[in-house]
C-alpha cells in the first residue's frame, strides 16, 4: 500500500510533498549560488547535484549522466521515461525511512537538504517554445457566449481540433514574480473615435495546467496519439494573465498577442506522471468522435482538484473564487501532443504546453474572472472582504492544486503573482 | 565614395557580398567541425573565430569578448550597436586591399577563409522567440478581400496596430532545408460532413523579411519607438511556408498554428543595419496618424528589391513569380519593436521578428500564391515552363533580395527550400 511509504524527512499530513510525490524543480540555495535541480520533500528541497556528485545515481541510465549537474532540467527531460523511473526509484529509496545511506550520513544530509523557505526557486527548464491550448469545453462555451452570443457558442472547428496558439516563451516567470499591469491599445468607444492607449482596465487570470515536454520529436515526424504520453515529463499549474481589453482589440484575425505576453506564471515544482498515476481517471466522452489521428485506445486523464484565490492588498486573507478540476478538460494532453505534431512540427525537451483555462460545469468552477463576472456584468464578492469584476493593483492571485491519495496528498504547491501598478 | 572600397578577396561585380556588405552568419567548415561565426566576402566566408583567436579584434569593446568563439551570434547580438560598429570597422579594414595583416599572412588567410560552396551554413542564432507581423497593407487588403469580401477588407484595428502573432521558434530552418508537405485537418465540405485529414492541397510561400533582435529589454520595460532601431542587429529574407487549407479551418478564434509551424525558412546571412544605411528611404505616410507610442520623429525604411522564383522539379530554370520591395511595408521595424514591448513584453538577443508577407501595389508584387492566384481562381504561368495555383511536390521556392549601390550590390543571398511529398 503506497500510503505506508514514509520518509525520514518529516512531512506534515497535509503537505503537498510527501515521498509519494517527489516533484522536480530548479533552485538556488542562496542568491549567489548557481541554480541546480532539486526535489521537494516536506518543507525541504533535496539537492540532486549533491546526490549526483556523491555517485548515488548508480542505475544504468543515470550513472554516467551529468543531467543533475545542469542549471535546468532540460537534459533530464530529454532522457525519457526509463531514466525518469530510474531517478524516481533512486530518490524514493534514498529518502525512505528504512534506508540509511542519506538518513545516517549527517555530512551528506546537511549538504543535500535545504529548507524550502530559505532557497530561491527558478524556472525549471529553458523553455524553447510555449503553446497554449483551449481544451476546456466549458471555457470555450462561456467565451463563445460572451463574445459571439449564445447561439452556436462553439466555433465549427472546436469539437474536431484541440485549438491552440503559440504563446511567448520569454515572459514565462516563476511563481512569486510580480506582474506590472500592462499598458496597451484598447478599442475606440465608437466608430468616430480613435483607440485609447492606457493601462489595462480588464486584467484577468486564467487557471491552467501545463506539461513539460520530454524527448520530443524531430521536424517532419509526427507523434502518434497512443504514444504521445511518453513525451509528458510532468505538470505544473499555470496562470495565463490576460488583459481582456487589449486582447479584444488586437486579436482579430491573428489571435492573442500583447493581451497575453506580458507575463505567464508557473508553479515551481513539476509533478511527474509517475506521481500522478494513482489519480488516473476517465476523460470526458467525445461526441463527435475525433479523426483517427486523435482517437485514443483509452481516454484517460488525472483527477486534480484546483483552486484560485484572490488576496487584495488591504485584506488579511485570500478568498477562494474558483474550484475546478483538471479532469474536466475535453481534449487530453495526449491529443494535444498528437495534434501539435501532426503536421510535422517538432517538440523539444523543456517545451511548455498549456491546457487552456480549466472551467467546469458550475459557475463556481469557472477559471477566469471574465467568466466568473460574466463579462464584467456582475461583481464577485470575496468571502474575506472586497469584491471584484477584474483584478485591481495589489491583488495577489494564488492558484493551487492537489490529488487526494490514501493517507497522503500529491500536491502542486502554489502558483502566485501580485499585480503592480502600471509603470509610468 | 563608398564604391571605391575594395577587398583583396576577389568579388564579382554582381556579388551580393562585397566589402560594403559583410553580413554575419554561422557555419561549419566541414560536417565534423563545430559551428562558428563568419562573414561573407565574395564567394568566401571569413572565420571570425580564427580572427578572434589571433587577437585581431583589438578594439576596446571586443578585445576581451568571447562572442566570436560561440556557436551562435547571440552573444555578439547582445553587445549592441557600438560593439557591432567596432567589429565591422575591424573586419572591413582586415579585408581591404590596402591592409596587409590578413592579405600578406598566407598561413592566417588559409585558416580564416573558406569557399562558401564548401561550408555548411547553420542557423545564425538560437532563436528564443519568433514573432510574425502582418505589416503590409497591400497584403492585408488582399487577404481581407479574399477571406471576408471587398467591403472593408481591413479589420478595424489594422491601421492602428501593427498586428502580429507568435510563431514557432523550433521549426525555423536555414535556407536549403527541404520541407515535407504537412498533413492536417481541413474544413468539412458541407455542414453535414466531417473534416478531412490529408496532406495540404493549398501549400503556399510567404515572402517576408525578418530582423534579429540585439540587446533587448527586460520584462516590464517597454522600448520607445525612437530608440527601437538600436535593437535591430540586421535582416534576413524569410519564407513563412503556409498551408492555406489547414490555416483556414484552424485559425478562428486563436490565429494561425499548424498551418504555419511545420517550417519557416530564413536566409543564412544577416545583413546589418550598418550595411543597409546607404539604402535608407522614406516609409509610407500613415493616415490615420498612429498613437503617440507608435509615432516616429522620422519615418524611415530601406529600399530592398525582393524576388520570388519557383523551380518545378521537371524544369531546368526557375521562373520569377513576384517582384516586391521592403519599402512597401506600412508599419516600420521600429514601430513593430515598440508595439511588441509596449505592454512590457521582453525581447531578447537572437529573437526573430518578421515583417509579414511583403506585397506591393501591382499584381506582380504580390508576395504569396494565394494572392497571385487570387485564392486559386487563376493559374500563374511560369515563364520557363509550368503553371501553378499552389505549390506542387518537388517545387523549389527561391527568394532573394538586394540593394543597388554606387558600383556595388548589397545582397541577401538566397532563401530557398524544396517541397517533399507528405510522409506516409
Ligand atoms: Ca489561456
Ligand atoms: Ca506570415
Ligand atoms: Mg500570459
Ligand atoms: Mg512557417
Ligand atoms: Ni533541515
Amino acid at each position: 500500500m503506497a500510503g505506508k511509504l514514509v520518509s525520514f524527512v518529516p512531512v506534515a499530513p497535509d503537505s503537498h510533498f510527501p515521498i509519494q510525490n517527489l516533484p522536480y524543480g530548479v533552485f538556488r540555495p542562496n542568491a549567489e549560488a548557481s541554480p541546480r535541480p532539486g526535489v521537494a520533500i516536506g518543507d525541504h528541497v533535496l539537492d540532486l547535484s549533491v546526490l549526483a556528485r556523491a555517485g548515488l545515481f548508480s542505475g544504468p541510465l543515470l550513472t554516467n549522466s551529468d543531467c543533475f549537474l545542469q542549471s535546468s532540467l532540460n537534459s533530464f527531460m530529454a532522457l525519457g521515461r526509463p531514466a525518469w523511473k530510474e531517478a524516481r526509484a533512486t530518490i524514493q529509496k534514498l529518502l525512505s525511512a528504512e534506508e540509511s545511506t542519506l538518513r545516517d550520513n549527517t555530512e551528506l544530509r546537511v549538504k543535500a537538504l535545504f529548507r524550502q523557505d530559505e532557497v530561491k526557486m527558478e524556472l525549471p527548464a529553458k523553455i524553447g517554445d510555449y503553446t497554449d491550448f483551449y481544451s476546456s469545453k466549458e471555457h470555450a462555451v462561456n467565451c463563445g457566449t460572451l463574445f459571439r452570443g449564445k447561439d452556436n457558442p462553439l466555433t465549427p472547428n472546436w469539437l474536431h481540433i484541440p485549438i491552440a496558439y503559440h504563446g511567448r516563451a520569454s515572459s514565462v516567470v516563476i511563481s512569486g514574480t510580480s506582474i506590472f499591469r500592462p499598458r496597451g491599445q484598447t478599442s475606440p468607444v465608437d466608430t468616430q473615435s480613435s483607440p485609447s492607449y492606457k493601462p489595462s482596465a480588464l486584467l484577468d487570470f486564467e487557471l491552467e495546467m501545463a506539461l513539460f515536454v520530454g524527448p520530443g520529436n524531430s521536424l517532419g515526424s509526427p507523434l502518434e496519439v497512443d504514444f504521445a504520453s511518453d513525451q509528458i515529463f510532468g505538470l505544473v499549474i499555470m496562470n495565463d494573465w490576460s488583459a481582456r481589453d487589449i486582447q479584444k482589440w488586437e486579436a482579430f484575425p491573428l489571435g492573442p498577442f500583447l493581451g497575453k505576453n506580458f507575463g505567464t506564471t508557473i508553479s515551481p515544482w513539476i509533478v511527474t506522471v509517475e506521481a500522478l498515476e494513482p489519480f488516473i481517471c476517465d476523460a470526458p466522452v467525445q461526441n463527435p468522435s475525433p479523426l483517427p489521428y486523435l482517437k485514443e485506445s483509452e481516454r484517460k486523464t488525472f483527477d486534480i482538484s484546483l483552486e484560485v484565490a484572490i488576496k487584495p492588498e488591504e485584506e488579511e486573507k485570500a478568498s477562494i473564487v474558483c474550484r475546478s478540476n483538471f479532469k474536466y478538460l475535453y481534449w487530453t494532453m495526449a491529443q494535444q501532443v498528437a495534434h501539435h505534431t501532426v503536421n510535422g512540427c517538432d517538440l523539444n525537451p523543456g517545451d511548455l504546453v498549456a491546457s487552456g483555462t480549466i472551467s467546469g460545469p458550475e459557475q463556481g468552477n469557472f477559471g477566469s474572472l471574465i467568466e466568473l463576472s460574466w463579462g464584467g456584468s456582475r461583481e464577485i464578492n470575496l468571502e474575506h472582504g472586497g469584491a471584484r469584476k477584474f483584478l485591481k493593483d495589489g491583488d495577489e492571485v494564488i492558484m493551487t492544486g492537489h490529488c487526494k491519495g490514501d493517507g497522503y496528498v500529491v500536491g502542486f504547491g502554489t502558483c502566485s503573482g501580485k499585480i503592480l501598478p502600471a509603470r509610468s
